[in-house]
């Protein structure tokens, strides 16, 4: 057996090995109490601010290595860390004991004639596996996430934060060990070689569900090799559709948000959709808004024609998630063609009507087949938190389980508990 | 090219076109009311009555051929139709109708204190793929409760079965037709080619997901093979267990039930557990009743010593789904050793304590990680129809989205709904 052989089945072993401890946690964090997972997380907390001063030193080392390689700024700020968001990190783990537990939760109980009492109850889901890339702040949260829901976590960072990651989950492994909770409830790769990542899509038997948190390579290679269900979303082409009958106003201040409050979110619209029954009238202004404030504006020839600056669009426009400061205008006839174009070049994840005619807008809601639709608000509330579903691992454009904000409810399970007093079947 | 790769090409083109019709109709479908989709399963139903005759001559020549080829005399029971049977399949339909409709529920909504009102709302999953076997009554159950849910259905029976199913088939294009409901609503494959199945399993853009249904084989095909999501289980290797607290004629009374009322469903009990503190006066009585009705005994020593009927169990026994009147008996220590030996061994389908002792059974139904745990019930309650929901396709031993029985509400998905008056995010 050559040495690479004799690696690869090391690490198989060594996966395997980890999915094993993974599984036997999950079975205790499952009977786990709701004061003992947040111990856990109070306890991480404190941690994280105490061991600052070694997390910085972590990080520096990971800003080093990528500034050799060059990284973008983007890519150098996504890594950073600092004091403060460091205190954010402690804070969020905080925020996540605060939510309620959902484990145990009585989703729905009736009787049957036959007296059976059937409820059903929430579980944890089992063991969940997060695969991320350079933030290293998904250690914290995706694993408070998956503890606060009663799931054994398997982490695997990116290797440009391979030494902040492991800062980080020292900390978290110091509140479990506080709390008297299994280690293995919170586990990081020891590895970076990407070989792992493939081992963990091939383990049904210990991982009961994948996450992945990056772009759209990452989540493209686990969506097509993952033998375990994963909950993901691979674009978030946005729409905002302005009706005949909406408040002009209103459509520019939510057209101007929806599109460069942040323009690196999933809920930031990539597409304005116009009318063209109040085209002559609200176009201009519409996109004179977007224009002023430094945001390109690739328009059909209608739009083209509403001011000089905008450049034309073309048809891969339509289906392009810009995540930056560009966005492509087009006139459609009517809420009729809005909801065929959003179906024709849509990703399914959030878009948003501006109309006072609430015909229009409930057509458009009942129709648009999209996780989170909008009536008269901005697509940049797509987000657990101001869903009032507390900190969320990510928005899912899955169609089955969790669709939207997947938070810890929807990082849980049910099952059926049945009570009777002696009944058998005729 | 040769004329095989053509033939090839041709198939997959031909699945290709009926994935994008079934996406077409499921469009319509969404939008249906709960009135049309109960005229197209009543008028189904009357066409099934009406044309009995047609259903019975294509069903003799489906058997005739299964006579041929040498099937089991249960394989011909399972392909068999009568006029009864054909009576119970409309009355099925009929079922169905009088469901009420999960589409456009409002499952859950709450207001945010920026004055976002946010519902959560079932919708239609979309294109579902159902992969059977030699039932022809699945043609008729399936494409009912996809219709009923609001999801287009495409349908791959068994080849044994292809002339039932097709005129099955017809009387269902028949109340579509009658309620003007897409035709492509209700799609069964037109050929019985193994390699369409391999092409449902790899449409994710045309299904959204796959329901199979029949052995084992056929199940671990699709599980390991499809890139669309599966709703299945695998095996349903259910337990009793027989508390030293439980009541000895409850005791006895639920395990003859459990495993004899019918053998060859999912819920059937396979294995027997008896608490060692009970065991020299409960486990005589218990292994007589089994042996008295016919039932083979396959036990562990302590068990062989209670009757000499009892033959040696080995470890296969503890995992084996026999679906046949045979059962394996242990005595365990307690409810401990019987929820480890089920979380060794079992399949997570269906699990049953019997016990007088609440705190005992309460740990059970909670460390018990099965989709349906019941306490002094019998396992055979496993079922949608006794469990309330109406008609099911199956019991699902998957963790995300539908755990248990799967009735129309667990066909659908949910979206958000989001009703503003022109709020942006800050």
């Amino acid at each position: 057996m050559s040495t690479a052989e004799n690696t690869a089945d090391d690490l198989q072993q060594e996966m395997l090995d980890l999915g094993a401890r993974a599984r036997a946690a999950a079975s205790v964090l499952a009977k786990t109490t709701a004061q003992a997972k947040n111990r856990a997380l109070l306890q991480a907390a404190s941690a994280m601010r105490a061991g600052s001063a070694d997390i910085l030193a972590a990080n520096a080392l990971d800003m080093a290595a990528a500034e050799r390689r060059d990284l973008t700024a983007a890519l150098l700020d996504r890594l950073l860390l600092t004091e403060d968001r460091i205190e954010a990190m402690a804070k969020g783990l905080e925020a996540v004991a605060e939510l309620s537990d959902p484990v145990g939760d009585i989703i729905a109980e009736w009787d049957r004639p036959n007296g059976l009492r059937i409820s059903r109850v929430r579980v944890p889901l089992g063991v969940i596996g997060i695969i991320y890339e350079s933030r290293p702040n998904v250690t914290a949260d995706a694993g408070a996430l998956c503890l606060k829901s009663g799931n054994a976590a398997i982490l695997r960072g990116g290797s440009e934060s391979v030494h902040s990651s492991r800062a980080i989950h020292r900390c978290l492994v110091t509140g479990l060990t506080a709390a008297a909770l299994p280690e293995s409830a919170i586990q990081l790769l020891p590895t970076t070689d990407r070989a792992a990542v493939g081992m963990m899509l091939t383990m049904p038997q210990h991982i009961d569900i994948i996450v992945p948190r990056g772009g759209r390579g990452l989540i493209e290679r686990v969506q097509n090799e993952s033998r375990v269900p994963v909950i993901a979303h691979l674009d978030g082409n946005c729409h905002i559709y302005v009706d005949a009958s909406a408040d002009l106003q209103m459509a520019r201040d939510i057209s101007l948000n929806a599109k460069l409050r942040r323009t690196g979110i999933c809920g930031a619209s990539e597409t304005l959709l116009v009318d063209r029954h109040c085209a002559t009238t609200y176009l201009g202004p519409l996109v004179k808004d977007l224009l002023d404030a430094g945001c390109e504006v690739r328009g059909d020839d209608d739009t083209q024609g509403a001011d000089d600056r905008v450049v034309p669009a073309n048809e891969d426009d339509w289906g392009t998630e810009y995540l930056d400061s560009i966005i492509a205008v087009k006139v459609v006839d009517g809420v009729t063609e809005a909801i065929s174009h959003i179906e024709t070049y849509g990703s399914h994840h959030t878009e948003s009507i501006i109309a006072d005619d609430g015909g229009v807008a409930e057509r458009f809601l009942a129709e648009v087949d999209s996780a989170i639709v909008l009536h008269n608000a901005s697509t940049q509330f797509a987000d657990g938190g101001e869903f009032g579903m507390g900190a969320e691992i990510g928005i899912s454009t899955n169609r089955l389980h969790a669709r939207g904000p997947v938070g810890v409810e929807q990082l849980t399970s049910f099952k059926y508990v049945v009570h009777g007093q002696g009944q058998v079947r005729p």
